[in-house]
């Protein structure tokens, strides 16, 4: 069994640059979170932590890997939810309702004779509809946490840390994944 | 991006034996379903597929990969589920009580720039415990369905298509899902 350990910092400009280039991966990479210090902080948004997610629609599952050009930002296995407020629209394909919430619980994996198997929360990511309220970053609200630990926020520039990713996403809300059956 | 294509079916009984010896996998191995023809049939059990089982609590993730000696029979992404009625024993670690059911959500994948992304549904497989009703098979019963689609039931015998690979899980109530936070 060969534990894969990753680290979880954006280095440098180069590295962001190409994950801005994420398009068509599937995944929030509002799980991007933290340790983007070098960029001006605006105000973070005052999202919560939800309860009780991992009983929310599961929305799909990615693993990135060391294969990955966003392994080092953000390997692992993301596991994608959605709450009742926005799982028609994504059946559908269609935007999203405010209160809508979609969440990425990205956790550590190991391989084990050739198969992948989920191990401990890394983080969780959340972003929130709000047309009005967060009108500035294409009507949703980013936040993350460390460990899941609801005392540990990591977004302090949803702008650059979580909408600029999102961005290129615009024709389907922003949303990375889209809806497997 | 490769498309991973599996074949589904145990095919020598080689191959079989070492899914049996498969203990410590974390799957439910009621996804190795159909194709074992070679058995005698003994009466298949009267589970239905249930509905909604994506809005219950996700256990966790797995990703069967090439390198796997499973790859073969059980080669994809499998979304591992528990409904409500045994979710407090799946955090506990005790054995589950009855109606519980476990339901493996079986999926092909894609590796796309590094990353596994999930693709269509390849089958659907469930177990339910009864335990004076599947007495025999450890208290639990067992199906699975191709496709997902409920008309498709494959298994026919649940002692050697099912029963057999969750015997070494006999300490944890057959199941070979744990509970990770």
């Amino acid at each position: 069994m060969s534990s894969v350990s990753t680290g979880d910092r954006i280095r440098n400009s180069a590295q962001w640059a190409r994950i801005k280039r994420s398009a068509g991966l599937g995944l929030l990479s509002a799980a991007v979170v933290g340790s983007i210090t070098s960029f001006a902080a605006e105000s973070a948004h005052d999202l919560k932590l939800p309860a009780s997610f991992r009983n929310w629609y599961h929305v799909n599952t990615m693993v990135i890997d060391k294969g990955s050009p966003f392994f080092e930002a953000m390997g692992g296995m993301h596991n994608v939810y959605i709450n009742s407020a926005g799982e028609t629209a994504l059946k559908k394909g269609e935007p999203y309702p405010d209160k809508t919430v979609l969440l990425v619980d990205w956790h550590e994996f190991t391989i084990s004779d050739g198969s992948y198997v989920e191990g401990p929360r890394k983080a969780t990511a959340v972003m929130l509809k709000d047309k009005k309220k967060y009108a500035s970053t294409g009507g949703w609200g980013f936040q993350g946490w460390a460990g899941g630990d609801p005392t540990k926020p990591l977004v302090t520039d949803p702008t650059k840390q979580c909408f600029e990713c999102h961005q290129p996403k615009k024709d389907q809300d922003y949303v990375y994944s889209s809806y497997i059956p």
